[in-house]
């Protein structure tokens, strides 16, 4: 077992080459401080280029490289990368231009707001973005969720001014919280936001936007301004009178084109650009057939003007007076969030596909500093959207130069082509987000959450009911509740489990998994899974002795010595606060009166440190922790086998054993 | 190093002993989830004694014998702890006397109320608790609290029933809801108040509580009804002129009176008496002091009439209509949890110092149904003070016996002494609870938070700036939010360190803590200290991205070979959810373009479980996880020097490599 086990004394100038668990060097608080905050705030070390550099004009330049990658790229770019973005870059201008009309009807807003949102805003990230594949646009989510927070008290139809204006000032504060995120280094908090509960979240809200869509599918001219099934079912079914045939039957058939079109795509990904060009398509059949058809005047419901020409400023719009700056704020906050976790969980995807890094507070950065300046400029919330980042991926997009070709394109449609748009069916629009949307309900995710993760699965679905029978904030609130309150539980609930020996070597692992692990007579050793803290001290506590008395009863009714050693494995706790060290100095004193002996293997270094200042290593006695659970368990067996009686405490003990 | 490597395949039939990591075997999820659930709910396997029985009536007996411990020690009791318990109970009904009238008006309330409150519930703890040193009776904060949250809404002076009928309304609720966390076995919601935090409580709620007590001292008639710092500073000083030197000069003389003698039972532990009986001494003094010299006539406020007799019952006067039932419920709740953890923590502590064991949920049970009766009968809210039960310790109790002792004093005082209280001046009141209160202010314990563990200090400082500057709830929520907080960060940026190996052994440990350890060249071995969870899968990706880019630059500029092997320590890993298992999927297809290959060692079996659920287990390949960081890093170092080029990945994969 390891060598001959040595008295427990000390055992640093005998042979054995294993170190006693060393006490690190107390270091002044002001040093671990800092440490800990560059590596909770600063993990990335973000500035590293910037520091390197010597000399003022050498810094100032690698800093503003920092903040605008393009000044990276923009010096070697070469005519072959550019034919690749200008192929992207026209294929997601394509997609843009119906999505970004779509969306700002979803949102509630005039349709040109679409436009104007994918003019600006990509021109800024195409300077400050680190991703080569993020394509800028708004997002059908975020529209929706504008519209009903705005719309629960301001209606957009009895005063669409003041509802414009709140839209503006909601973006303007949602870019500012954005960018105030990355500055203060805060991007960990999109972490909150699991894979689990943006599969629930994201599903759930494509079932809300799809449900919405009705309203343009059936041509209906009321609607509920709620978003959940039990309203929206109600005021559809309440009003089938209403139902418009035309309008059901050019929806569904656009509907089952595009569906078509992206399964074809999905099949065949040469040809990823039939259905990139699906909605455009759809579009401008659409309208031909409204034009020759007149179907406008038999119930189907178009566009109408568009106003031509660039964005105008809107900074003179914002609002930031009392009775509704709240309410901007309070969806600027909720729609900027989740705008960011889209942006940044669909940036990271491509950056890990072509294998480059980006940095998340960079990007928060980003894409805080483009909705500020679109909110200047008539366009509301943007992000990153996966569609049309996947789009711009496929099209094989080689730099951001593709969001300024998009941008190009836009500005082209908005100088000469809006009144083309005249004759747009709403209806199409409406089948554009539906077939968007069915895209973003996940289903064999959710499967594959259950088969894995019981608990994820439950943070899935609860975001996706939430959203679906409540309200988007309500899911977003379960499906955080339900993850926060899983890594409490893992830490008010830790697993403790006893480890064996496995025959033949030093090794102890857990007997529950190694199942030819066997017990030392006379030895407990138990391990721990988690940190000990406050909200477990009590729970393991009441544990220990549990595991005690229960290897007490087994030993007993066998008639073997009951346990006169608990060795408690260290090596999984990864910090200990005041609790934890009061819980083992309580337990080291029951346990006393037992007549047994508590030891430590393989504390860690912040552990030993905490055990050093609270006089808990002091009590227990340095020469009963060790570093492996080996050395322990063979200390403790070569005292069980040597001077048995007396040993333990103070020899009296042994009366009060089982 | 532990023996010959053997080669990359399986090596169970081998000559080694060490086994494989084991996949456990899949258990259908009904089980999983019934054992999780005995885990977190009934971690203490309460009804071991009754389902033990066999027969109903036996059964049924057992029950009783479990919810009624009096049951137990009841029929075994003898003349000799009769008498320890006569002493004992006549000690803690001298203290609880005085503290009854004194807390009552704190909480502006009838002064009989502190006595009807020292009657009734310790009777129903008698029964039904499980502590034997227990002295139950009403508290210094959870009377403040009753005070400023009902006092915010309903004037005691002015509508004195309905703040009455209130006070009980709110016992009821709170009786309910200790009751309740204990038949739902969620008493761990009150381990999740750690020590540091109820340290900086109470000290805050102490200060609160003396600084109120400045209206009796001074002899003032009109006081804010706020409990902060400043609003009762500026109170006191813009009145100066009321102040009465009678009143200042009486009180400072009891409280130092009554200072003198707890210092000397401190000092002398067997005088415990001395400080125990010095409240009712000087209310004894203090009222033949006012009865003889008419002082009531020159500023000193008296009790004036107390009613004779048992308590009324109080039943009908529960408020359960809309108007003011939230408030009763809200004050009841925060109350309720407040009184439960400190009544909770004495018993435990006390039970530790005499080595018996207490059901944390069958006590809220007891004190939830104390309460609740307590409600039915003029009672407001009780628990088990701090004071009341070292008093009882110290003066020997043994049973729950000396509870009834205490209960039948109070009875003759309500009966037949009641009249005596009628001179008692209420500034002795003010110096019986200023006394009591400074002993809760634990500086000490704030020192020794803030060497072992600073977190635990800023909880603590947290609770005390915020009950003193702000109100009771907000130090609470302070206090808790610092606490989840710390856990929620611990989670979220976890420790990882570099592994090296302990020279002359084929263990594993921290570079940092074991200065001896050595790296392997070409390996590097990684530890992570926390479950990998959606809280930090990012962090952890780039972290982990971040020590290999580290090693690689520090490696080229030595010209030695960069890493080939990356061995992840999953030891210390106690939990992994989906979010995790893709973080390893991306590391492992990240890791294979660079040529990398990764290692796991020593997963737990839920780790495992879940590695093969989601395929990532597949993906790295059963061969590359092994039991042992020694095992893994043999074979990366015999594949290593053996058949080097080629081996990794695909061979083209070197190329990459810095």
């Amino acid at each position: 077992m390891g060598g001959s086990a040595a008295a427990g004394k000390s055992v640093d100038g005998g042979g054995r080459a294993a170190p006693r668990v060393p006490v690190p060097e107390a270091r002044p608080f002001l040093d671990t401080f800092r440490a800990n905050l560059k590596e909770t705030f600063f993990p990335d070390d973000p500035f590293r280029a910037v520091v390197r550099e010597r000399g003022f004009a050498r810094r100032a330049a690698a800093a503003l490289r920092y903040f605008f990658p393009f000044l990276e790229w923009a010096p070697a770019y070469r005519l072959g990368t550019f034919k690749s973005d200008l192929i992207a870059g026209i294929t997601i201008a394509s997609l843009a231009i119906p999505q970004g009309i779509s969306y700002a009807k979803l949102a509630n807003l005039p349709p040109i707001l679409g436009l104007y949102s994918s003019f600006v805003p990509p021109l800024v990230y195409a300077m400050m973005g680190s991703s080569k594949d993020l394509a800028v646009g708004t997002v059908a989510v975020a529209s929706l969720l504008i519209a009903s927070m705005l719309g629960a008290e301001v209606s957009a139809t009895e005063n669409p001014a003041l509802y414009l204006h709140l839209a503006f000032t909601a973006t303007f504060f949602a870019g500012v919280i954005q960018a105030s995120l990355g500055i203060l280094r805060l991007g960990f908090i999109v972490d909150f936001l699991s894979h689990a509960a943006i599969v629930g979240f994201m599903g759930g809200a494509a079932t809300v936007v799809c449900l919405q869509q009705l309203k343009g599918m059936l041509g209906l001219e009321h609607f509920t301004t709620s978003t959940d099934l039990v309203s929206v079912m109600r005021s559809v079914f309440s009003q089938t009178h209403q139902w418009r045939w035309e309008s059901v039957v050019l929806g569904c058939g656009f509907l089952f084109f595009l569906l078509v079109t992206r399964f074809f795509s999905k099949r065949q990904p040469r040809f990823f650009w039939v259905s990139a060009a699906a909605p455009l398509t759809s579009v401008i059949l659409g309208s031909l057939l409204v034009y020759f058809t007149h179907a406008e005047n038999h119930g189907v419901q178009i566009i109408g003007n568009l106003k031509k020409g660039l964005n105008p400023i809107s900074v003179t719009n914002l609002q930031f007076t009392p009775p509704y700056m709240m309410l901007a704020l309070k969806t600027g906050l909720i729609t900027g969030v989740i705008a960011l976790a889209e942006g940044i969980a669909v940036g990271r995807s491509f950056a890990m596909f072509k294998n480059y890094h980006i940095d998340g507070n960079k990007e928060m950065i980003a894409i805080g500093t483009m909705n500020i300046l679109g909110s200047f400029t008539s366009c509301y919330l943007t992000t990153g959207p996966f569609s049309r980042s996947a789009v711009n991926y496929n099209a094989g997009c080689k730099t951001a130069m593709s969001n300024v070709i998009m941008s190009l394109a836009v500005m082209v449609t908005l100088l000469f082509l809006t009144p083309l748009f005249h004759y747009t069916p709403l209806v199409v629009l409406s089948a554009i987000i539906m077939s968007a949307m069915l895209g973003l309900i996940d289903f064999p995710a959710a499967v594959h959450l259950w088969h894995v993760d019981k608990v994820d699965f439950c943070v899935c679905a609860g975001a996706y009911l939430g959203v679906v029978f409540g309200s988007v904030e309500m899911g977003l609130v379960v499906a955080v509740a339900i993850s926060v309150l899983r890594v409490l539980l893992f830490v008010a609930r830790p697993r403790t489990t006893v480890l064996g020996n496995v025959p033949d070597t030093n090794i102890y692992r857990r007997m529950d998994q190694y199942t030819t692990a066997r017990t030392v007579p006379g030895v407990l050793v138990l391990r721990v899974d988690s940190p000990i803290y406050f909200a477990n001290s009590g729970y393991l506590r009441e544990r220990f002795t549990r595991w005690i008395d229960e290897d007490d009863e087994r030993t007993s009714a066998k008639g073997e010595t009951g346990v006169q050693y608990v060795v408690l494995d260290m090596g999984a706790v990864g910090s200990i606060d005041t609790s934890g060290t009061s819980m083992l100095d309580e337990l080291k004193k029951t346990l006393d009166r037992r007549g047994i002996q508590i030891v430590l293997a393989n504390p860690g270094s912040e552990i030993m440190k905490k055990l050093e200042s609270s006089k808990v290593l002091e009590l227990i006695g340095h020469e009963w922790i060790f570093p492996t659970v080996g050395e322990a368990v063979a200390e403790c067996d070569f005292v069980l086998h040597s001077h048995k009686p007396g040993m333990v405490a103070d020899g009296a003990s042994h009366e009060n054993m089982v």
